[in-house]
Formats: structure tokens, C-alpha cells, sequence
């Protein structure tokens, strides 16, 4: 399918996780912890998503999984084999296991996830040869909009909470 | 919450991997790789499910992360602190992420997935202090029931698929 995509990979990759951070940006507005995410094949775009864990109340409703769920339901299948990633934040165990298993081809992910990340952060399962089949794992662009994105929220939310004590 | 329940734990696991097993058995009917789960408080049931992915065309449609969803539905919150999940087989990557992210109490699961359980057989995350905070992971009851069930299954898909060659 990336035969489809004319774009140089960076401009192509820029592109991308561009909208990946525009789903962020919803999702910081919504009160959400900012991460946003695509699914895309070629030049078509086959899912977005943002966190909405609050919004909805359901702790699997992380921007990934809500991206491959959209993704799934335009192709009517599961597999998303052949298809890209991209991500703001690099992915926790739940959404990495996801990524794995709908087949995603290539993740691309903007900015690491000390707390919770599990491609390089807090351990590394990318590499692993029994729960990993299908997907290279690459840093992207944007790195630097896409942290401070997230430290912004955490600021405010810790200011806002020393409002509410005061 | 455990305070409510008033039957001796191991009457209470075989009761609550009971149902789990029947949520199985339904999505042995429906042409599923049989797995169920059920999400519960003392002596509550807030959520059950089985796998649906073929179903739904989902990849993330794992039995546990339709109980967790479920659960988080009836309680109105994405926390489940201090319930337990019942699953017929060890979870996969993406739902001990999910099980650690909504901060279930307790797991207890069936049978072990040498192929892609990550709380023992493929990797243990469950011990890992970054990654899981809150969760104790146990081996249950029903556990040749439940590997019964998925046994019989893929024997009758590799038979079925000999079929259609023949």
C-alpha cells in the first residue's frame, strides 16, 4: 500500500503525526490527557483517534486504540496489515499489544513515555521475536510539540490543584 | 468490597470462573477462539465478555477488554479499584495493560497461553513495579475445562480447513 504515498518519508511522517497532534490538541481542550493518533495506509487515512479515558469513562479508550477500532471498521477487518501508526506519545502495554495485534506495520511514535512506555522506556517488547511479528517501531517527528503538549496539561493540572487547596 | 462476599474463596473463584467459562462456550458458538472474562465487586457481577473479534471485525475485542469495558460502564468510573477479573486463559499484552491501567485488585485466569500470555508464559509483566501497581495475579480453578474448550476449537478449524483442501 505505501507504494500508493508519492511523499518523501520525513514530509510524509511530518504530515502524519501532524494530525496525530491536531487529535492531541482535541483531546487537551476535552480535559484529556494530550495524545493523538492515526491509522493510514498510502494516502488514505483510516482512523484517528484521542485519549477520551475521562470523557468516557473507560480506561481502554486511549487515542491508539480508538484509532485501530476506527481504522478496523473502515477496511471491515481486523487486520491491519500493511498499515502505519503514528502516535504522539510512545504507546503503553495495552496499546502496544494492540498495535501488535491488528498487524500494524510501521509505528511511529513522536516523544518517549518514561512513566508508562514499553518500546524503549520502561522496557522494550518491540524487539521480541514471540509477541512482535509484524511491527517495526521508529522515533518520529515532533517530538518537542508533542511533550511540551503533554507537560503544559500536567502543569496546569498541578496548578489548578493547588488552587483547589488554597 | 471482598468484605461483601460471604462464600470461602475458592467456592467464590470456581463460582465467578464458572460464568467466565459460559461467556467461553457463547463465543465458541459464534465462531470464536473461546475466551471469557467477568469483571466483579464482593458479590457483584459489573461486567462480562468474550472474545469478538472475527464478530466485530476488532482487533482489540479481547474478552477482557470488553468485561473491563463493561464494568467501568456500570460503575460510571474507568477505576476498578478493589474488583476482581475471572478470564479463561492468561491474558495477551494489550489486556494485562488494560487490567493493570484500570487498577483491577485481583486476576485470576484459567489456563496459561504459552503463546502469547504475558504474567508467566511468554514474559511476566505482572512483577514489574513500574508497569503494575495495583494488580495480584493468581492461577484459578477450571483450568482443563478451559483449555478443553479452546483444544476442541482449533482442532475443528485445522479439521475444517482440511476439509476445504480436500
Amino acid at each position: 500500500m505505501d507504494l500508493l504515498d508519492l511523499h518523501p518519508a520525513p514530509e510524509r511522517d511530518r504530515r502524519w503525526m501532524q494530525i496525530a497532534y491536531e487529535e492531541a490538541l482535541r483531546a487537551a481542550e476535552e480535559g484529556e490527557v494530550p495524545v493523538g493518533a492515526v491509522v493510514v495506509a498510502g494516502s488514505r487515512l483510516l482512523g484517528r483517534g484521542h485519549n477520551r479515558t475521562e470523557t468516557l469513562q473507560d480506561p481502554t479508550a486511549h487515542a491508539e486504540m480508538l484509532a485501530i477500532t476506527a481504522a478496523a471498521n473502515t477496511l471491515g477487518s481486523w487486520r491491519l496489515e500493511g498499515a502505519s501508526l503514528y502516535v504522539t506519545l510512545e504507546p503503553c502495554l495495552m496499546c502496544a499489544g494492540a498495535i501488535f495485534l491488528a498487524r500494524v506495520k510501521r509505528l511511529t511514535y513522536a516523544t518517549p513515555d518514561p512513566k508508562r512506555g514499553v518500546l524503549g522506556s520502561v522496557i522494550d517488547v518491540s524487539g521480541h521475536e514471540t509477541l512482535n511479528h509484524h511491527t517495526e517501531v521508529e522515533a518520529g517527528p515532533m517530538s518537542e510539540e508533542c511533550s511540551a503538549l503533554l507537560k503544559t496539561f500536567f502543569e496546569k493540572l498541578r496548578k489548578d490543584a493547588r488552587s483547589d487547596r488554597d
